[in-house]
């Protein structure tokens, strides 16, 4: 039950302004924000759609490569939250791995590979917590309409949806709803994926060692690898860590926790000293990775736990009790032979931090909440 | 059942030849070998422990920087192989998080938090493969002359004594058994812990995303942290993985698959391409964590689950089906207050991977399997 109180806030309505595979790019007005200004100032009044990608990763052909899966967003208009739908036309078997200590997921226990049922039909990421898990209603609905899911005899289908929820309550008053859903799996697309301040990642923020008052903000990427072989392994992340960003082709921080005078205060070095707890379960990263390998349902949830590395990688510190950090898998099963598990779980590792670095890089700032772009020389 | 004919493989006996927490290192003679070379030679004859480390991290302070904790190696005179053996004087909350594909564990399922014992009296690291797993007895023969373990009314006590292995049966035609064990943990010392090609470490190898004919040598390292709360996080690890070792604050490749024309084949390039699957098994990087925070079992078993993100960032890649990757957690619980369980986990992560690269520049080659520091301008 939501408090009357709580209900009255989701004010904002869903409208069909998205950004969407192929062609969209949520962009938030630029800001000049010194770095080290700390006040939580009001949101701007109205982050619009507009087409085109801008500056580095506006959209990319990353996990929509892997032939089969769409991707779609819905960016309320008037608030910096939102969901995101990735969907398997024809079902993908699928697996998870939650290593977070405060998750916020739905239907990932029917994910165990001694469970039944092996094929997942969409994932869902959305901001607003763990009201946002309601998004899931509308994904269904709309893959409902489309006849896909699990089929049970003379009664229709039964869509299998598992997802998992990002913490933005603090920059959005709006909660993502099914309407949400609805919405993001309508716009879903199979070509370049909007990265950055949308969808899910609209209200995604990191670098929280220090607080939100030096916090950056997060966003969702997306990056792939393709193989000779025909072996395509992409990552969807939308990113809302506690930790800092890290490139980890260079050890460098690339978003993250900001010092007073400017630059990174540094989550390694803020570790050692006594650095106030991260306010619990108000973070996490959540992936979706996707493969046209052919997996059993074990090895798909090998794949989500190896993934899992990427975010180690990108993320520093990962995996807190502060995070709620889920890697989803999905594999299509189009390419029968010519890689290993290990392979394709290593690669996942691989595209899963990229899609991290990616997501910071392409995300546009909140008021009192700088992206990387907005650092002066960003290090694009 | 072991066959007679392997049984008789069994050959060497354990002598008292330790090396030893704050003295001894081991040394395996030099030999100059040009990288890209490829069959395995056969071993050397005897491999001699001697006094003294050499070079950087023959001996370091590290998870015996956590007062309790004492560590103790025993190598095989006459093989590349031995066991490590973790003591913690009056026992210890402990927890365990296993990863890898293929792990070789025992007394694993008590660490559930679910279940009754909560404290660990040692935790040892055998190679040998599975045969290494009776390395256990011969700790559990010794903990219980020096009557620690759990009580049992009447009949003394009962050692906990959790412990993984490595394969390192391509090196090394001894098993460790209980004698090890008993010798590595009558050895353990409170002082700088001997670091390299040593007890469990003595036949670790790493980068064999190629093959054994490219790889090098991998080995047992430590490091810590110690803070101005009082908080002191440490790790041991013992490093034999398929992947490649790399150190996160650069991205640089310090140990791994080599190339033909000298150099590193670096495994992110070889997931690209069409790997040969590795060997199923026949690796795995084992760490075991030691704090001296006051933590519950729940909570150990969390700093074991985000030291993974230690062993994801230096070990490149790791968690693969082919490792048994694993991490013991060791609480002693002098330090009441002043820390959080993220902190604690961030900074076994940290250290984790700190001892991971130590281990690979402490080590001394094997014929055939050049050591960091046999490689030309090794980067130390």
């Amino acid at each position: 039950m939501v408090p009357m109180s709580q209900e009255s806030r989701r004010r904002a309505r869903p409208v069909a302004r998205c950004a969407r595979g192929g062609t969209g790019s949520h962009r938030t007005p630029l800001i000049a924000i010194a770095a080290g200004t700390a006040a939580l100032a009001p949101l701007p009044a109205a982050p619009q759609s507009a087409p085109g990608g801008s500056g580095a990763g506006g959209a990319a052909e990353g996990i929509t490569r892997v032939e089969g899966i769409r991707v779609g967003h819905f960016t309320y208009p008037n608030a910096a939250t939102g969901c995101t739908v990735v969907i398997a036309d024809g079902g993908a078997v699928g697996g998870v791995d939650v290593r977070g200590g405060a998750p916020g997921t739905v239907e990932t226990d029917l994910l165990d590979p001694v469970n039944t049922v092996e094929r997942v039909d969409a994932v869902f990421v959305s901001g607003g917590s763990a009201y946002g898990l309601g998004t899931r209603g509308g994904v269904m609905r709309h893959l409902e309409e489309r006849g896909q899911g699990f089929p049970v005899g003379g009664t229709g289908v039964v869509p299998i949806v598992p997802g998992a929820i990002v913490f933005d309550l603090r920059v959005a008053d709006v909660r993502p709803g099914p309407d949400c859903g609805y919405q993001a799996a309508a716009a879903a697309g199979a070509g370049p994926v909007a990265e950055g301040s949308v969808g899910a990642g609209a209200g995604a923020t990191v670098g929280k060692m220090r607080g939100m008052a030096w916090a950056m903000k997060g966003g969702v990427g997306t990056s792939s690898a393709t193989l000779e072989s025909g072996l395509v392994v992409g990552a969807l992340a939308v990113v809302n860590a506690v930790g800092d960003v890290v490139d980890p082709r260079t050890g460098e921080t690339i978003a993250g926790a900001r010092a007073e005078g400017g630059g990174f205060a540094d989550a390694r070095r803020i570790l050692r000293g006594e650095p106030p707890p991260p306010r619990e379960g108000e973070n996490t990263t959540v992936v979706i990775v996707a493969t046209n390998a052919r997996l059993t349902k074990a090895r798909a949830a090998k794949v989500a736990r190896m993934a899992h590395d990427g975010l180690a990688r990108a993320v520093v510190p990962s995996h807190t009790p502060s995070d709620g950090d889920t890697v989803f898998s999905l594999a299509t099963g189009t390419l029968a032979e010519g890689f290993s598990v290990g392979q394709v779980g290593a690669l996942a590792a691989e595209v899963v931090a990229e899609a991290i670095v990616r997501a910071v890089r392409s995300a546009h700032g909140l008021p009192s909440i700088p992206a990387v772009r907005d650092l002066p020389g960003d290090g694009r």
